[in-house]
């Protein structure tokens, strides 16, 4: 094995070109072995393995610093940087991280996870680096899906400037080459309308065909993944070529890339180099599906099938039939996603509707203005998008759809916890950011039917609305209890009096169990479904008021700007004679874990409810003994 | 007076083009004689007065559809679709907008106000007019600033798959031009180390002298603005040339405008056409300084000097002042702004320290993780920004700063209410956003010394923190109060009893009127700065409690997720005998106007607070008079 000699950073350097290949094929079986049992990314790891082997022959880490866009490519990497025994806990809560740490070792440098932030901070570093006078490289790793973000070209506009040193490695997969030739064939038909273009364009052409390697360079460019578009015009063409372009080298042959990185580190300023690799390289059933081995859930590696069957459907799938149903029905309804046709499970819909699907690319922001422009032009566009990668659209949501009050539905999927992609996944903010924004109306389902109902409500609703649900398994409990949505209403589950919990979405399962026990025990207990998390349902509260003495907000949110803050400002100006429990997410970033434990931790699970709920109300029984005046 | 013809959309069509030329100095002398005595935006809307001619006669509106990149430019636009009248009370509270706005005509097809979002709506816009079966052709008018938004370039991602037709306008003005030649030439001789683009270059620049009008063309690129950097990979050049380019075409010259427009609309699917034009042109003193004449208050025609003088320092002044002092004084300290560094006071600190200056474009995300990548090198960077631009990196501060805790400083300008701007400007958010995020730290200045003594704190302190302070004239109140800063330690600036007003910011100066109010009426009064928005002092509020009954708190922010839920949090958990009233922005976008008359509107200003005060804390009196449990 020459697998057993790589166990510190730099180890590599130490076995000889020969062994290479045999490391290469190693790295992929522990990889396969390891992921098979932990779940994890596959595809793109098994892409990137001579990459990174190449990336460690070449540089010295941690002087040189590698960033990683998005991070999840970044297990050859761990292995080479004295973390293999992790890979047995890896995702896994307290483990290893599927994602670059700078905690975990110093060779890594930023922590990674949303797309297309690795050229800004490798600009940063590199910037940094320069004003202290130090030396080093600084690469960023860059896939061709990641540069379809906006922000990786305000920093490509800025790395131009550098004068000194920065390597930025474009990871082109070939996977979805096939699917794109015909852009470019209409592309060229289109510009024979124009003879100038057409005249321009076989110039360029005739120039590569000068470059050494430029025919090549040719083919491969017109078959370069549809995502990846540009603006071309011919003037910013020369102004700005201020970035050394290198390629395209073979990803999987070291010997190669080794040769483009010593070239790339003489040249002062920046360089890109494009390299070419396959996702899944190297394991069959995920070189035939990168995209579902893209994150792949625990499998067995003899047939590539998932360890386990889904048993139950998920949030998604109920998602994507009743998308289904209504773009049927209402020809004004149209989807839209930000790279994320199969997670967000819109993909039906896109095969039924195809006109009326649009995937923009890894492209929060524009899709959010686009989604604007189609609800101003009449349309109700239906933007599924996970919650944490909403947060990139922030102000496109506040500035371009809520000022305008225009009907555009967020559909936002993974909220709450989502377990072992850890910290830069939880969507544990939504609630927050998208309340302090007016005009905005928010809801969140108890169970899979309440999804459905909520969505065909939403579609219906003239103005900015956002139903948020959690990653995985849909919830098919309180089948019996189906009140139909209605504008800013709770659903009243169970009444009772004295303590009355107020559960927002996912944390209704949580709350029946908290009930249960706070029964089993001989507390007296109401459950509303809150349903609407702006605006809260005041009447409810008032109704409630008059025999309950403690209210316990619930939701998968941190506190600050969530349901709970808003149902205690409320209470406290216009229902004084009532107390207020929040149950929230702490003030801190969640790491990775199943979601099970990560609710423990955090305090959200039942049994850590139920005890918090007891001791509140025993005190606020007491409160309410002594007369007040005292304080 | 050829502009007492035009009344109403479409009147321009009647006119003869020999009239244009007249129209077009007229529309000029009167934009700058209404700006004289406004203020608002001038220097671009001279620099478009033919453009928005030439487009008002080439397309039919309200059926073709012009939305406005920014919007600030949209003054000619008002004038030729029935709004002469409105400039009287431009800008003025329940007057005019100075951006287009759908309530205000239906000419005006998509609101604006942030950079970079028009190609996004537009591409909705002609999405939703394809489904719906309607024509009509819309045009996204662009500047070339705006270009380096990211979100513009995914826009362009999107565009180059339309089929249908869309026309791109971009809005080149030339006054920036001389300023970027050197890194044109920079460039060229950094590719000359390259044979392979050497050839390529010049085999392109032979092609482009083979296209009619190449050659002014290739002059003319030369000397475009530097904002706008391109990765130009040889590839993505072919591939993507999905969108047609025209020109570039004199922006003063309507006919030859009117002659491209026609050409653009034959084509099928996206267009851009570039439009040079001068920024100020027609006014000298505008034309001489473009970015002064930006957007600016009253002035004297005769002079281009300012109708008032400015008596007392901004906050801009004393930030740019104290930014130079702890340049000097501290090697690490970098300065980064996303195209404001004139707005936000960085000049001085540009011309002293340029090195350590950063202008990145209007690409606020970038700048965040930009600045994030610093921090993990090793530096102390200052990234000034208007609160409104910095929702636009809402992920980018969340993810690529708080997650690792990095030591970047948010120096965040125009915080609270900004006036005239309106809606899409007003900073009544960030105590919001920011707050929702772990490991951020918030704080705010009462007065322009504390604003120096903040800044010195922040660049000191490890971890992500922000300082948000108005715009406009620094408060020189409180003079003799400057206890030094200390982490999450608010400032007791009168101590009593019964009352204690804890304010952020901006509202301790309405503070101390409302507490002189209340003192005059018999009521005794605490005040207290609060310094920190996240932490909370607590131990002050602790100490309060015991002789307070009322706390309340102010702040220039909406409710939601700010400081005065924080503080009601943490009494109703820990000091239930204290009751809280919150003095807030309600939950709703607030209008153009003088920010004195928005306080008002909004029951923010010192005599609704003071009624307000009184009111609640009558009430709480009698609610103490009350025994318990009888709720």
């Amino acid at each position: 094995m020459v697998l057993e000699k790589i166990n510190q950073t730099g180890d590599i350097k130490k076995i000889s070109p020969e062994e290479y290949p045999v490391l290469a094929e190693e790295i992929r079986a522990f990889l396969i072995e390891k992921i098979s049992r932990t779940g994890g990314h596959l595809a793109s790891n098994l892409g990137v393995v001579e990459l990174t082997m190449a990336l460690h022959l070449s540089f010295d880490l941690p002087k040189d610093k590698i960033v990683w866009d998005v991070g999840h490519q970044s297990y050859t990497h761990k292995l080479l940087t004295g973390r293999k025994a992790g890979f047995d806990e890896l995702r896994k809560y307290g483990g290893m991280s599927g994602f670059p740490k700078r905690k975990e070792s110093d060779c890594d440098c930023f922590d990674t996870g949303h797309s297309s932030t690795s050229i800004s901070a490798g600009i940063g570093l590199v910037a940094a680096r320069d004003l202290q006078g130090g030396d080093g490289y600084v690469v960023s790793v860059i896939g061709d899906g990641a540069l379809t973000g906006g922000m990786a070209y305000e920093a490509l506009n800025n790395a131009s400037r550098l004068k000194k040193n920065f390597i930025i490695v474009l990871n082109d997969n070939e996977m979805s080459i096939a699917e794109n030739v015909g852009g470019m064939s209409e592309y060229l038909s289109g510009l024979r309308t124009n003879q100038g273009y057409t005249s321009f364009k076989s110039g360029v052409e005739q120039s590569l065909n000068r470059i050494p390697g430029g025919r090549r360079m040719a083919d491969r460019l017109k078959k370069t993944k549809s995502g990846i578009k540009q603006l071309i015009i011919p003037g910013m063409l020369f102004e700005n070529m201020g970035i050394i372009y290198l390629g395209p080298v073979d990803g999987h042959d070291i010997g190669r890339m080794c040769d483009v990185f010593r070239q790339a580190k003489r040249f002062q300023g920046p360089v890109l180099i494009h390299v070419l690799t396959k996702k899944g390289k190297g394991y069959e059933p995920a070189e035939r599906h990168p995209a579902r081995f893209h994150g792949t859930a625990p499998f067995v590696i003899e047939t590539g099938l998932p360890a386990q069957k889904q048993k139950k459907a998920n949030y998604q799938d109920v998602f994507s039939t009743c998308m289904v149903k209504l773009g049927k029905r209402n020809e004004k309804v149209v989807a839209i996603t930000a790279a994320m046709p199969d997670g967000t499970g819109l993909k039906r819909f896109k095969n039924l509707y195809p006109e009326r699907f649009f995937d923009v690319g890894i492209a929060e922001e524009h899709a959010v203005t686009f989604a604007a422009g189609l609800a101003a032009g009449g349309m109700r566009p239906v933007f599924a998008v996970y919650s944490s990668f909403l947060q990139r659209a922030y102000d496109q949501v506040l500035h371009d759809v809520c000022i305008q009050n225009l009907p555009v539905v967020f559909a936002i999927d993974r909220a709450g916890l989502v377990g072992s992609d850890g910290e830069t996944h939880q969507g544990i903010f939504d609630l927050s950011y998208l309340s302090s924004i007016p005009n905005m109306h928010i809801m969140a389902p108890k169970n899979k039917w309440e999804l459905s109902d909520m969505l065909k409500f939403a579609v219906e609703f003239d103005g900015p609305i956002a139903l948020r649900y959690p990653r995985g398994e849909a919830w098919d409990g309180l089948k019996d209890f189906r009140k139909p949505v209605a504008y800013g209403k709770g659903e009243v589950l169970y009444e009772e009096e004295d303590i009355a919990l107020l559960a927002v979405g996912s944390m209704v399962k949580t709350a029946v169990e908290v009930r249960h026990l706070l029964k089993e025990t001989g507390y007296s207990c109401t459950l509303v479904n809150a349903r609407f998390v702006k605006p809260i349902d005041t009447e409810v509260l008032k109704m409630l008021s008059e025999d309950h003495k403690l209210f316990v907000t619930l939701e998968e949110n941190v506190l600050s700007g969530g349901y709970g803050e808003k149902v205690r400002d409320y209470v406290q100006e216009r229902l004084p004679g009532v107390e207020v429990l929040n149950i929230a997410l702490p003030d801190a970033y969640v790491e990775h874990g199943s979601v099970e434990l990560l609710y423990e931790d955090a305090g959200i699970d039942a049994q850590s409810v139920y005890k918090r709920v007891v001791e509140r109300y025993i005190a606020c029984l007491a409160r309410r003994d002594v007369p007040k005046g005292g304080a």
